[in-house]
């Protein structure tokens, strides 16, 4: 038995797993990486721009405001479990910390060559932290489950196959996708929903007690709620055109959401227990307009339309937690921990196929967002179908990378800990004690039985 | 008994409500509502514009400043109490979405009309975050004491009522209220106020133990005073004219601020007991600073001007806090859970009339914040009466409105909560237990109590 | 003892304190502050520029980001501490309020003089958040040991000396430091160290139980982490030059955290306790990484170059914590509450030294950024031999500044704290009750016990 609770002991795993990780990056930035022609000092001032044409300030407000969702938003949203607080926020501090890097060359290395050289930028920035969010979406199903070097692990396959299939997408195929329907959010979801299956522990309601949140606890997490309602706008735009598109993008991305918040509510108290709302249902289903909202937000959607895909997000978000995650579990095995499925997967193919009818109706009006309609390459039609096949494309993707990254992550080097310990800060963290909680301290007390034979053995 | 309490499940009433409105909303935005000049593909590639005159890049950060003082700012500041933080962030979060769907038809409808549609873009965004800001506002007075069908109610006639006074203050009068000391703050707050005197509850101690904070609450709404404070330049600044009048504004409103942030701990420890700081003080008086620089902020009141108005704010708000609430609750019946007279009613009144005597000193240089005074059309001293007869206005459209809309929201059909049930989430909320909090668990039981008759019955 | 205590109670020192200096600010803003030409109606209009060309646009966003940090990160850092948090966030409230009024006075007088009067804006907001910030980072040192009128006297001198330190490094030795690892971090950092070595308490341990944190106070802590992390690399770029500038020190802060933050989980699971991640390190170290590249950030670091002061600072900083900390207490009776010194002071001191060897190596194509070497009016080496010096001076001014404001402190007037009494509000703040916590409520009941010789005294 205390062979097997040893091997979660991060004292040598998780410091090689770093040290390499990140003098790789380094190298790899010395040798392929160089400041694109607005962020060099001689390149920027031998073209003769006004200052004010630097994509900085077009960009850096926005990129702002999606660093914050990255590392504040899923950070908190997923602080709700009552003892997995410090897990939560700071294991998606360090793999958004590694994804971001590890992205950048990724994503770089498939449309950012220039001369052999990775350019990088604000723009670069922004898509960094757009795959890295693809990745906290799908340690959302794993939370809880899974050590901080399986995580990495995860990263570095997840990132990858994650640039692959952006770049058929948005540089093969031609499609559009600014907000990441397709790309971030069904991506990161059927990626983790497929690695969650692969990890499935059947003896997970060891450790069931643990898997619920505290008064507090839900508080926090309504942090990483809000800063991601509010900054979705941001998230939406952020790598649109400059003018109209980035204006129209945050529009109807506010409004998809607003409406979404609304039909969350109602579904809430109807579903419900005894009419009362559910703070899970608050917590991520509110959110499922920003999602829906990705691919035709920078569309001519309308407010009108915007509002419609906003308001039924919410309606299949909440009835995926209530009706449609219990099912997954029992029947398909698959424990989504916070019920990406519902937030991402489900919302994300919603935005897709919103995407695909949306880009099929357009007219020459909007010829800048789909520069081959305008140019008489493509039909409106063509362009939907395309859009289509992105979707199935995506799907691919995630489900056979999610296998394969399962089985591997699943090799017992890595370090997941036991059923009994999941969802417990106290394997992975020196954790203080509650003031005055008996409960706690009992807790506490607990976990360091558990704990003991590590530290009898000090096998790694 | 039973029936009284019966009467509080949402089952049915919320989401009937939350539907009702939002398809309303819909279908009204789908008549009435098409993007703006700036957020059309088809007008702004038409138009020759360069990409950074677009109006986004001049008020989009701002506005997500406002964005985050609505969401957070309002939000958290009330979860102050021990027990209704899920319902201060989470009905605060319900009827910001649907107020800002509400106020963009409403304020559309009367000064954003072009050939019959209203348009909308980042401009309509930053006007609808303010109104609904008037929304919370009232909802700060009845905290604790209403239903969220109720709270949606009161926001249906606030807005529409906020958007008519809005009308008649900067159309017809010419009225300069930039950050909305009287367009927001005053009317906001004696609106609630007349609307918690209405709905006076002469029992309410009953809750008594409940409206009050625990150590954690308190630094939960913090975060809320942090992000009022700190946002409080961009919120006055986001509508006034680009260049010099956002920056001054900005400038003024973090000057008042500081300023007032140094009173407000000197009268705390001079007026509570024993020489101690009181929170209520801090949260709330630390930011009437910004209250009372809405109107003349954008104009030339100077650092030190506007350093002398938040000082003065800050005396004042603890004073109210710690003398004339009191008085408010035995004398005229208001029980004012937020203290919002003395954060918004006084410090507003202060700010609308600070703006009429800068107004009416205002010499030929400010020309551009007064258009007519820059013209020869009116004199300074008749704009600063204007300015005067404006505050008039709108505290009788408040007082009256919120008296109405009080007895609107009376009607037993909304579900109001009873007396022993008033600042408790777990009549509203699925509550989780504490850890280790046997008093909390108490108090889960005691309210499972209240709620059975419900449970028995469900009759609604 | 009682007289002891008494001189705790803050009822007439702090609004004393408060109302003489918010005063004296007053009067000297009315006599010496003026708008600069980009905020004053006249001036602005006078001139023919478009709206863009107002610095607003260019620095306000990252102003308002600036500001997070200062009220946010600093604040929400240091409620880490169990009992400490009303202090933490409300003491570093006040003196910010207050530093930032004082720095724009100082910073005013030496270096933004305009016949006779200060010229205040966007790029002066920013400025004196920056030198509220040095005052923050001493406060880190003395948290939980001194009273909010020592503070606000510590802050005093120490804008003063910083304006003078800063003025002679940017103004007279040409020196670079938009980012301030020397004149904001170093300066703070070993300032705030000689105050604390000043303040020395032998009998501390009386208050040890009560220096530690809890499960939610570090979770608030981790808060005020991710903002300070999030948003520095607009700290580091808010007052380089518009264009390149700005984007490449943001670009280079942010890769330099990134790196930071794997180096720092490494060394803290393999220096800490049994291979478990410590909190202390997570919240702190990984931020060093934007600390040292204060300097270099806006030079032609690169990526590459960025991260390996990263990885380096993050390595530096876990190993302070860990190794010298106890050994500063020991050996040299410095009382570090928030290891100020591996967060500020190595990392700072190290960031000016990879300024200063970037500096030298500078070729022509960098000539904005070192404008006397554009010019040919110094060479490379001879800008890195300034910026060794300056580096040199900073540690003089903050060690010898330290030294005599501390003693100032230590004048019994200012009423510090017993030992007994350190790291707990309650003898400054009215705290309430714990939810249930029985230990809270024995806590309190305690704290009321030396509180009370306050009250029956009452001297001041």
């Amino acid at each position: 038995k205390s062979g097997c609770y040893a091997n979660t002991n991060m004292r040598l795993k998780l410091p090689i797993t770093c040290f390499i990780l990140e003098i790789i990056l380094i190298i790899l930035f010395g040798v392929l990486v160089e400041y694109d022609e607005e962020t060099d000092a001689k390149k920027w001032h031998h073209s003769n721009h006004s200052q004010y044409d630097n994509d900085f300030y077009y960009r850096y407000p926005s990129f702002q405001d999606v660093h914050v969702m990255i590392f504040i938003g899923f950070g908190f949203l997923m602080t709700f479990l009552q003892r997995y607080g410090f897990s939560s926020v700071g294991f998606n501090f360090l793999i958004a910390a590694f994804a971001l890097q590890w992205a950048t060359l990724m994503q770089g290395f498939f449309h950012g060559m220039h001369g052999g050289k990775i350019h990088v930028g604000v723009e670069s920035m922004i898509n960094a932290d757009f795959c890295t969010g693809s990745v906290l979406i799908s340690f959302g199903a794993v939370l809880g489950k899974t050590s901080p070097v399986q995580l990495l692990v995860m990263a570095v396959f997840e990132v990858t196959l994650f640039a692959v299939n952006e770049f058929i997408l948005l540089s093969i195929l031609g499609t559009k996708d600014a907000g990441g329907s397709m790309t971030i959010h069904t991506f990161g979801a059927y990626f983790g929903l497929m690695v969650t299956r692969v990890l499935y522990r059947p003896n997970l309601d060891k450790s069931k007690h643990k898997n619920s949140s505290v008064y507090h606890s839900d508080l926090f997490a309504m942090i990483g709620t809000l800063y991601l309602w509010m900054f979705w706008p941001s998230f939406n735009s952020a790598i649109t055109a400059h003018g109209d598109d980035q204006h129209r993008t945050a529009l109807n991305t506010y409004y998809s959401l607003a409406a979404c918040t609304l039909s969350t509510y109602a579904m809430s108290a109807l579903t419900a227990h005894d009419g009362k709302l559910d703070m899970v249902h608050i917590q991520n289903a509110a959110l499922a307009g920003g999602v829906a909202a990705g691919t035709a937000g920078e569309m001519m959607l309308t407010p009108f339309g915007s509002m419609i895909v906003g308001f039924l997000a919410g309606i299949i978000s909440v009835l995926g937690y209530k009706y449609l995650s219990p099912i997954l579990e029992s029947k398909l095995k698959i424990q989504d921990t916070c019920g990406i499925h519902n937030l991402h997967g489900m919302p994300g193919v919603m935005g897709a196929i919103v995407g695909a009818v949306t880009a099929s109706l357009a007219t020459i009006e909007i010829y800048e967002v789909f520069p081959d309609v305008a140019d008489n390459k493509r039909t409106a039609s063509y362009q939907g179908a395309i859009q289509a096949i992105s979707l199935a494309v995506t799907l691919g993707f995630a489900l056979v990378g999610g296998l394969l990254v399962g089985f591997i992550m699943k090799l017992p080097i890595f370090g997941a800990p036991s059923d009994a310990s999941c969802f417990e800060d106290s394997i992975y963290w020196e954790v203080p004690g509650d003031e005055g909680s008996h409960e706690g301290q009992l807790t506490t007390v607990k976990t360091e039985e558990f704990a003991k034979p590590e530290e009898t053995e000090k096998l790694n």
